[in-house]
């Protein structure tokens, strides 16, 4: 979810949807395995997208009763009828602003963000706002990624380039690629308890085909690559650079190449009254 | 273990000793928990330097035989002293180049190679000489750092230029710092079988004080400072922006602060027969 002040970088396209479509399917047992949330408890999903992590929140937790939100409401006709493909019956749609959440205080258990802090100018009001909304000792749970820890082999300094045009896309939209590494400051300075930090690493070689397929093709590098435009036009870089980066992070997902990515998944309680 | 033609960039002083010493110990269940020889099988330790792996592996694997060899007698006696005073009488020592050894072809049932690859011009060269010592079908397990997966907050461009004067040395020293993201090609192109690459993330924030002190400041951070002098020497920086680089590497230890790098440990088989 981006703040409504601001673009998306990412876009809403259909190829975007793919893309975040695959992400989760190669990603969900790596991101989402140890994230269940006891029957009958209420969860809020603040930045649901298109449903890619809510349809695994649904399944995961078939008894919890979630509540989807979104700012995009193309994006929440997706997510609706993605989750109603699964069958799952345990989630609530609503379209609102993170910054000005429909909710009264305290109304939550839980509270689940995953890929939506990246985007929002000011992450420490936003961690306010979902504070508020969450019980006294409920859990909070936020996923990031981190395109700075992004490395390779073979190296190459286009493909490097070509990722920090993403970055800089992403800065000027008012977000921040980088913020995994921050997530223990961020919920520490938003006053959470028991901040626990864990990263999760995606390591690609050639032994995990479905990994190179998923992960280094058709996630990280179609992301970059689906930036190409904005990148020109923004005249971050010229298009041979550009392209050269391109078809080198492609090189990575070959038989000898190697491809790192990490994201970042922080779990805080919100302080007792 | 340096090759007997080149420099090796850490040097050989005491607070190298001491350093290493600090990372072994603050590691050694992250990065050796899951390595154990079985009783009566022959280990060859190749490149022991001063004995901070050996006496995890002596440890860890008290009915299995080592052969623990290094090209600097010095390095060999303080490693004899290291294991005589964990009382362990399971290793021998002996003086030795990587690229000329001592035994007769499949003399051992595993070999282990720990931040060796790194400072050898040829790996390569020297993965041959390691698979010609091992028996069909016997394990050889690396590991080895990568000083490209270094990331932290607050992010520093300064942090990163002195991170990079070390990686220029040891590339001028014949070495590559950047060798861990490299070990599934290495071990792949030396024909080892089954080559089975596992990342070791170090993630470090407040909440994990041991790793502050014992790994971002002690390990990391020390182990930058040690090249002050001969990345002035070289003119890599000026003393000014390295001073500025090590500070900066200093604050990722504080309170809000956080610090990633990663380790990767590759097992693999001789083919048989």
């Amino acid at each position: 979810m981006a703040s409504s002040a601001n673009g998306y970088v990412h876009g809403y396209h259909s190829r975007e949807a793919e893309r975040l479509t695959d992400q989760a399917g190669s990603l969900v047992e790596l991101l989402h395995c140890d994230t269940a949330y006891a029957d009958g408890s209420r969860v809020l999903e603040a930045g649901c997208g298109t449903g890619a992590q809510t349809v695994t929140l649904a399944r995961n937790s078939p008894g919890a009763r979630f509540t989807s939100i979104d700012i995009s409401a193309g994006s929440l006709e997706e997510a609706r009828a993605r989750v109603t493909a699964i069958g799952a019956t345990n989630v609530a749609f609503a379209q609102a602003d993170l910054h000005a959440l429909p909710f009264a205080a305290a109304s939550f258990d839980h509270v689940f963000v995953c890929f939506v802090l990246e985007h929002v100018p000011d992450p420490d009001a936003a961690l306010a706002c979902l504070s508020a909304v969450l019980k006294p000792g409920g859990t909070i749970t936020v996923i990031e990624g981190d395109h700075g820890s992004t490395y390779f082999h073979p190296d190459s300094d286009a493909a490097h380039r070509a990722i920090a045009c993403q970055v800089e896309l992403q800065r000027r939209a008012g977000g921040n690629a980088l913020i995994g590494r921050e997530l223990y400051p961020l919920l520490t300075r938003a006053r959470f308890d028991a901040v626990s930090i864990s990263p999760r690493m995606v390591y690609v070689d050639s032994s995990r085909p479905r990994l190179v397929e998923g992960f280094t093709r058709r996630t990280f590098t179609a992301m970059i690559e689906g930036v190409r435009e904005a990148a020109l036009a923004a005249k971050l870089i010229d298009a041979a650079a550009f392209d050269q980066g391109i078809r080198d992070l492609y090189r990575t997902a070959e038989a000898d190449g190697v491809f790192c990515y990490t994201f970042f998944k922080g779990v805080a309680h919100n302080p007792p009254i």
